[in-house]
């Protein structure tokens, strides 16, 4: 035992080294800097694992400077993504966020606006279950107070703020007025589009109707959003959409 | 809490509802049928999730039609990816595997090499902890039961195994003989190349030394492996490299 942890030890300095060199790759570039919000690691109580992959691909092949964050709290709850159902486990947003980072994250308090261009929330129910509570509540949900900080200091300072699939409701929740889309309404491969779109609407903002291939830009609020997995459509569609997000943040930061 | 998981439920099955769709996307076409072994979800305990979703990603693109799998065993232990050391959890490598496959996964004990053209391994930890146990033993490592079967059935078939990062191992322990590449030896860039190259030789295999943007095709055995996250290398340049070994096991199958 003691020759296995011994051993996991040395793996893990040597990926640590990797990380920290990754990450200065760019920086001597003045690269974008940008935030990414994650929510837990998997489409059914965190953030949506194929999304936040695809974020960051998109980011690296733009050049950006990542810094990874989410919050270090309790998930709203477990599901055991074989059943597809919960289970009675705790786990913690920001250790599991730390599985899609590699380890390279810290606790969402310590976001700077000053330190980033933008932001990005990947989807996910974990976005929907951890960062507010649209899930049970709808559009009369809570919004977590440090996501809700983070969107106002950006917003406040005309950085843009990149989401996709269910996280545009955060903007529709903090942002009254403003426009975002999570898909086609009225499309069957859109199965949950048109009701999403209807609550935020009754929230005061304007729903974008927009394929998944589409990203919408709210010029006013700097906010850039996609569909993604809101369409049923082949993943490398949605790994497409979530590029012309990306690239459009990156456009604006 | 009924309430809770009524919501959840409804929003399950709808996401049941896309997969399905999902995967008959392709299969009219006579598509390529590619089956996907997964190993947890999480560099240092499981798949790693970027190669993972690379790999999906890449096949959807080529028009494969994927089916997902993983062994119904525990994992080898569970690493906190926060703190980067082992926590006292237990968790099952096929419903963490789960997470990366949206729910649409079977157990590896299903896997019939009849109803595929080929098979790819992702990397990560997880590939040399629960798969096999280089990770612990090198290359005097045991293979696991079913993950031989698998290995040996689509080699005897003459179907092509993509296998990345620290994944060729598997194929270097079941095919003395092979051809396989783990990264570009003595080069700074890839820090664990060079041993694990010597421990690939030592096991009558042939290293080959091959930059993150390469893949490696053993013609005889039908074996195509790439670097990846054995690079310290941009996220997208992994995901490039990724996408050049699916489209060689695409191209051979």
């Amino acid at each position: 035992m003691l020759t296995l942890l011994h051993h996991c030890g040395r793996n893990f300095l040597t990926l640590r080294t990797i990380q920290t060199v990754n990450k200065s790759y760019y920086s001597a570039h003045m690269a974008k800097r940008v935030a990414v919000v994650l929510a837990g690691c998997g489409v059914y109580d965190g953030s949506e694992i194929h999304e936040a992959s695809a974020v960051l691909v998109h980011l690296s092949r733009g050049g950006a400077n990542v810094d990874m964050f989410a919050p270090n709290i309790d998930q709203m709850h477990v599901v055991n993504h074989l059943k597809g159902e919960p289970s009675q486990e705790k786990r913690n947003v920001l250790v599991e966020s730390a599985r899609l980072a590699r380890g390279n994250i810290q606790d969402l308090s310590k976001l700077s606006v000053k330190d980033h261009d933008a932001v990005i929330f990947p989807g996910g129910f974990g976005a929907a279950k951890n960062l507010c509570t649209w899930a049970v509540q709808g559009k009369d949900c809570s919004v977590n107070d440090e996501v809700k900080a983070v969107l106002q200091a950006f917003h406040g300072e005309g950085k843009p703020i990149g989401l996709c699939c269910i996280s545009p409701v955060l903007a529709a929740k903090v942002f009254p007025g403003c426009e975002v889309t999570v898909g086609l309404e009225k499309d069957d491969k859109y199965p949950d589009t048109t009701d999403t779109a209807a609550a935020i609407n009754q929230l005061g903002c304007k729903h974008m109707s927009k394929s998944v291939s589409e990203s919408h830009v709210d010029e006013k609020n700097k906010l850039v959003t996609t569909s993604a997995f809101m369409c049923n459509a082949p993943i490398h569609e949605i790994f497409d959409g979530i590029g012309a997000m990306v690239r459009d943040v990156l456009k604006i930061a």
